[in-house]
């Protein structure tokens, strides 16, 4: 099944009508605009074209069948393919970690080919990911460009092809988007944007019934990950220790001491972005360690 | 020449008398204490027996011949050999993330052998780096427990054998010292310690003339990075992308939004501590992107 990119959300609520039902184990290939809209095509357009109520748009939501109140959606992103030759980047006055020191503002255009982003004279690998994933809250609506714990805006450029991120079940169905795509970005998006792309993103879902973790969480083939976003990087610092010492205590029975010496010795505190509304950080902890 | 673990200071300052002078490419032996002066020896031991006033130990300081105020100071870290067969680890009440969750605190002792840390039942591989590593500031004295634009208790494990460390020369000499060597440390001592040993660590130094760059600063084999210690993680985020906006502008002639989009795309903002006195953030950048 492939939900077309005309699918779009602004914000994740429950109020949102599903634009499809999909069934555990389908594969959905989901078509996402890039989080300009695909409105920007040159460095030399005026700034004050850009439409803000247009950012950070998501394909979606997918009513996922037999997801209830309560249990976890697992996310598996099969494939990541790119579908324009170029991406977008932006940054000037009063965006990203250097808003201060700027008095204009800049477009960039970023031309993709041979498996590389070149910006400038830059040759940069290309390691596409997802910046917006989640589920429809419990009540109200939260913007795309937002993250949380449903999800959303975390830009956490862990999320890619092979991946899978655990997202909570807010309402039946789960309401599950996606947007955001990067072809490549740095831990912090400090100029405020990754390399923007539109995409094509395959997935697949899977229902986890009967656990408590506190989520988003994220596994890699190597690396399992608590994220969270909170006003302060310092926030989302203890909040995300806190959950991977909640999934530890769950699922591999360790005290509170035992699970702090261990992700202190191995674990890694990182930053995932630091120029949305709320700052998000993960924990990672090597899976060779959970045995 | 090789500097006696018995010459310890607690705080970075210009009022320290110098143990020894070294020469520019002169390779000096640098024995050091574990960071609780070496002074646990069974997880029985009570909590109340530590001496806080004998925490972090340097051992120097080192006045390095031709260093004068306004250079900086190239530190490499050629060699660091473990000297004792099992580490320490502390966590609890008041200590570390979780610090308010616990009603006691606990010590671990974490053997050492086979060129891995036992912790429980886990087998970590050794990584050593250095947790306090810098030079004597301008004005005042710092504890060895807080980090600063100075060095210190950065708690960065990136600086481990083959890394180069830039440190500020702020007074004649340099008036260098380090210590408080981890055997292995998670981005973030979530806990409060890494495991914590006593070492001997091998460094040469050089001196660098007429350079304007903002430190302190790591190279590594493949990446360069700009540290910040500040009072919140938000806060040293800021600094440190700036510190490798203002190092990219001056060695590369790159503008601010070239060195940002640049940053932002393959740039990683990572956190270093965030249990010391100050939070610690580095930026990395690659240095295949700095030909």
């Amino acid at each position: 099944m492939k939900i077309e990119k005309e699918n779009s959300i602004f914000s994740f609520s429950k109020a949102n009508t599903p634009v499809a039902k999909v069934k555990p184990k389908e594969k959905i290939c989901i078509e996402t605009k890039d989080a300009l809209s695909d409105e920007i095509r040159s460095e030399n357009q005026p700034f004050d074209s850009i439409n803000w109520e247009k950012v950070n748009p998501a394909t979606g939501p997918l009513f996922i069948e037999g997801a209830k109140e309560g249990d976890i959606l697992e996310v598996k992103i099969e494939n990541i393919k790119i579908t324009r030759e170029y991406g977008v980047m932006l940054t000037g006055k009063d965006m990203g970690v250097l808003g201060d020191a700027f008095e204009r503002s800049f477009i960039k255009i970023v031309p993709i080919k041979e498996n590389k982003a070149f910006l400038y004279d830059y040759e940069i690998p290309l390691s596409p990911m997802i910046g917006v994933i989640g589920t429809a809250p419990k009540e109200g609506s939260i913007p795309c460009g937002t993250p949380g714990e449903h999800g959303g805006n975390m830009d956490c450029n862990i999320i890619g092809e092979g991946t899978t991120v655990y997202l909570p079940v807010h309402v039946e169905g789960a309401l599950f988007a996606l947007g955001d795509l990067h072809a490549t970005m740095g831990d912090g998006e400090v100029c405020v944007t990754g390399v923007e792309i539109p995409a094509e993103v395959s997935v697949s879902f899977n229902i986890i019934k009967d656990k408590n973790w506190k989520l988003p969480m994220v596994k890699t083939e190597k690396n399992i990950y608590t994220l969270a976003s909170k006003p302060s990087l310092d926030e989302a610092s203890i909040t995300a220790t806190k959950k991977m010492v909640h999934f530890l205590s769950q699922e591999y029975k360790l005290s509170k001491e035992k699970a702090m010496f261990l992700l202190s010795a191995i674990g890694n505190l990182q930053i995932c972005q630091v120029v949305d509304p709320l700052k998000t950080v993960r924990m990672e902890l090597p899976l060779e360690f959970l045995k």
